[in-house]
């Protein structure tokens, strides 16, 4: 999600105009259709109730995840070591922006290493699968998972922003099969990723016979990456055409079941405008394995660490009332959990 | 729903914070989706309705209830005074807020002392379920019956509430089976009930085989303990936990219907955001037999006992008029009298 | 729709209220859910369009009533007069509001006297069915027909408008033996009618079987006698008792659709919360043979005859274009046109 | 659309009531329910993506259309001229507005003859069908064809404008004869075209078997004639019956629904309320072959010729970006992608 020349200063764009401008959605996650139905007597203590999970050999503390955001510059290296500070005292996963601009310039390498104050958890490396058709191969791929020493790499899907960019990079065809190569070739398991359009059942029967070993599905109804870049854009009419795309895309809740259906064995991550804990336990009893948030962390991550670690206790702490609304004692008790839509 | 230590303060701030905050639920009672259809010939004098019903071996003059709210200070006791005055003039039914604090300060119990005002009436004692699990026995259930000499005990399921409170009692687990013994010992029937999030079809039917005789489904759409929590919590982390629930719950018209379906012949409690008699009405035609309130009731205990009174008689007028409408002579005839969804 | 003592002063009030305040229900009439299908080819002539039906013997020039609404007083008189000159100028039909002031106050009798304005119009009499109930028979039934040579009765059920107001004549029991009795005897047909809250399935049934010769649903959506009296109402309790009512009542649309299924062969005149002719042309494509209008032709017979005249002209030539615009040459044809919801 | 006398003053009127009041709908397009399936991985490349289509022996570089609007006056030639230069320039479709003005009074030809700044485009010929009625027979038709040099007609069928025009032409029977015969002698296709009310399934099929080569739903949701003339009528009673009708007509999604149904292999062109190319293109997905636009073509010419070819490079890339946000390379492709209604 970085384009050169310059995209230190588009970066910082991106940090700037996410935290001042309303980037949302004009859709909604879907989520608020959804209703768990409580169950007054849970038979369960609450002290008890168990957020444990197991991913790629990790244990997490609880089913949330600090999405892909930053790095590059010197301010998004401080939002990583405050993202990652948190993440290491909560036990929880996280991912680092795309590390293109580190691969093409060493020294912007600084504010991606965070493996220093974060050295048990679940960390995810960054790259834009498009780039495998602008001359990106396997080998970039490993050096993004090795600068970080990552336990996965996520390849992110953002074809509708690099539409939307005067100078996008827009050629998408024949990706598919050079994503299957960097499955099969590089040294940790991979995840698909879109960045706020959500994944269909098409695309992630593709993603899957290609290899991949997650999928996040980053719908819609949270950040919507057309507004961000409406308000980057100078040229009126290329505002207005961004413009005209701020209800595209699969809401998250819709996009899980889509993904759920095809590949009902695949770790699904959840990710788009959810909100709260309750967010995320709905997510899991859609289908997914966990949630992750990205536009509520930056805030956080401008303030402090311990901003970034109230957020996920608080969030922490919804997931688990809301299992003990519903009698569910471990995580995988809620993904059995039914919904019910009044 | 009263915690140790300084319980007294507590139910204070729980009185003053229904009285002074806005703390209904985000969510309806979904009563508001269904619509009796009118019958232009009722073929019925409307002074010959009858809104008797039996219960328990007491007779009602209407089906209302003024549902259980409160006890343990001296302003608690005025205000169970004026509502069992007013029950005992109109023959209603009436319950006492959560016993417990009477229990384990017996100096508190004066202000549940209501039978001198109410002799005749059916009486409910009120008990958190809960405390079950927190050293109380089949003994302390009998003494809460025995000191206002209740024709029936309520055990109110709160886990929710319990949950968002910073103490709160939370070890759910073997609640059941307690639950059962002290239906098989206590000397009255008792009576299940939620406070606001309603009761599920697997909750109704574990209760219904521990063998409780009747169920307050107490469903979402009125008073929402989350959001009374939410105004006394301080630590503004745990205020934002609380208002994440402000939606949760099923709402009582469902909850009704939810309960009906798997206990079709265990009395049925309707409360949860009944606004007027037609609303009752509308839970009797869903399979309640009568419907009670909580924060109107409150609202006019703080006047007086004659605002009581005339909040009694204007529901019971309200109800009358709707059996009128629809022709139905008695409540069994309301009870099978369709509803519809435009 | 009256009531002793002092009817005149309640007249006055129900005319002074239903044109200063707002008297309508809570609920739509429903017809806005029904879009009738553009027919871009009609392969009629506008001119050519024919609005004519026959009811009772009588020929009449569009399909539109002038509803019962007043009489009793020297207003009522005047507006009565205006309406009628309107109705025989343009050749549609009218009914008086309800006699029953007439028939025990000989002198009200003038504000009813209009044949002299309307020689020819379908002209309806118009009592309360209940007060067959208090000591109306068939004798006076035929009163109020010939004292304005009326070419049909109707008997209006208004239950729920009598249980509201403080001294309302409620006893509806046994009522419906006696509109047989009228039926039977009477010299004019029988129409049965709503005043504002619908005719449901099982009234239709047993009208019909009673032997009315036609119903006029008078549905909720409209006019709201419950927000009337709450208008009239000083005690406030039982103002409060009203304003419970204000969304009771079977929607227009929806008890056309019901009297139809059980009456198909029944005219079914459709009144309440209609607008416009295009809401009229609904009504005759879900059933009804024509439409009235109480409200809205009572605000322009406080103007004169003309605005009244006005009124009718612009009302059929709205319909005359929504048969234009589905292709339907006449009323027959409209009956049968379909309509769709989106 | 046009009519004697003082043609050219009424023209003025519609262009500058357009151009300053609220003409729009009180009904949406429908298009705003159907949702594409976001394809995360679209496998083409977007500067490879391929608009062009092939309609009546052209080739257009889009599928966008500049609906039939004006003529006849001295600024109305002036607005034609910039959107002719405007379509040659980008390679579009465009229809000039109702010819009759110039077919009675050869001196308005002159706002007509765009074939000089427009050699190459895709042209149509524009006449309400109703005239055919009034005097109107094959020869005018080709007259009007002959003066642009045309590649097709446009019969345009506006009988509920006309209804409510004071002197509108409303003699619609036996049309359909007369529009076989021009198809069948006319030099060129035929296309029936609506104004803005739709076509129905019925009116479709009759179309068909009449010949005619491609139909124009203009459907509800944009641009309203009863709104336009309501503005224009300075009878107040007119302007009411006018208003009665801002909601008629069948939504542009559908009306091509519809017509999709009965005449699956007619191209048919949408148009009515499209806002930017993504409506366009759901159109397409929908069952058109194109998409036209008047209003908001209108206004851009008002300005420039630059500022209607602005408008419509923003709609063009809005249908491309739209197409690889579906992974669509083609216009074919589109047309089978499947919407969805959450
Ligand atoms: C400031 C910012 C930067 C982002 N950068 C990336 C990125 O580099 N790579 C990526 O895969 N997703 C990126 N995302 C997308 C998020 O990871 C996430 O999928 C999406 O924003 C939805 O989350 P939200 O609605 O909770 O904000 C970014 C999001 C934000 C807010
Ligand atoms: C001030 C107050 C105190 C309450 N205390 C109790 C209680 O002690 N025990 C109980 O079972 N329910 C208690 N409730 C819950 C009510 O009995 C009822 O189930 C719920 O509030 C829904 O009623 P409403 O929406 O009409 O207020 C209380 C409610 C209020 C408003
Ligand atoms: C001022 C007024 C007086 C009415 N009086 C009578 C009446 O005496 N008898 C009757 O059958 N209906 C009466 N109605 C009811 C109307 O006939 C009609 O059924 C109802 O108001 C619905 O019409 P609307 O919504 O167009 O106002 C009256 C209505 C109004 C507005
Ligand atoms: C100013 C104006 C003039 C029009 N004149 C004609 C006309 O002469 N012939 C015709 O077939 N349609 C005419 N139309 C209708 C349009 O071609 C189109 O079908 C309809 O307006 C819907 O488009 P819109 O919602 O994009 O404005 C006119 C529309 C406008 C706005």
């Amino acid at each position: 999600m970085d384009h050169l020349p310059s995209t230190e200063s588009r970066k910082s764009d991106h940090i700037r105009i996410n935290l001042e401008e309303d980037v949302r959605s004009a859709l909604t996650t879907g989520l608020e259709r959804f209703f768990f139905i409580h169950e007054a007597l849970p038979e369960v203590n609450l002290e008890e109730i168990d957020l444990h999970l197991e991913l790629f050999g990790k244990t997490l503390n609880a089913p949330i995840l600090i999405s892909s955001m930053t790095g590059g510059t010197e301010k998004a290296g401080l939002i990583n070591q405050r993202l990652a500070e948190a993440a290491q005292a909560t036990g929880i996963a996280m991912g680092v922006g795309s590390q293109r601009v580190a691969l093409e310039n060493p020294q912007a390498g600084a504010s991606f290493q965070i493996r220093q104050f974060a050295p048990d958890i679940l960390l995810f490396a960054n790259i834009g699968a498009v780039q495998l058709n602008y001359g990106y191969a396997v080998e970039h791929c490993q050096r993004a998972v090795d600068m970080i020493q990552a336990d996965a790499l996520i390849l992110h899907l953002n074809s509708l922003q690099e539409a939307i960019q005067p100078e996008g990079d827009t050629r998408f065809a024949g990706l598919l099969g050079k994503i299957e190569q960097v499955c099969k070739q590089v040294s940790v398991p991979v995840i698909a990723k879109e960045v706020g359009w959500g994944i269909s059942e098409r695309t992630a029967r593709m993603l899957v016979d290609a290899g991949v070993s997650a999928i996040d599905v980053a719908g819609a109804g949270g950040t919507s990456w057309s507004q961000v870049e409406m308000y980057r854009i100078q040229d009126e009419r290329r505002a207005r055409i961004a413009a005209a795309f701020r209800n595209w895309g699969i809401p998250t809740a819709y996009s899980i079941q889509m993904v759920k259906k095809v590949a009902p064995h695949v770790p699904i991550i959840a990710s788009g405008g959810l909100k709260t804990g309750v967010d995320i336990a709905k997510c899991i009893a859609l289908g997914a394995c966990m949630g992750g948030m990205a536009g509520q962390f930056l805030k956080a991550a401008t303030q402090s660490t311990e901003a970034v670690i109230e957020l996920i206790e608080e969030t922490r702490e919804e997931i688990r009332i809301t299992m003990f609304g519903v009698g569910a004692a471990n995580l995988k008790a809620l993904s059995s959990t039914p919904l019910i839509e009044y």
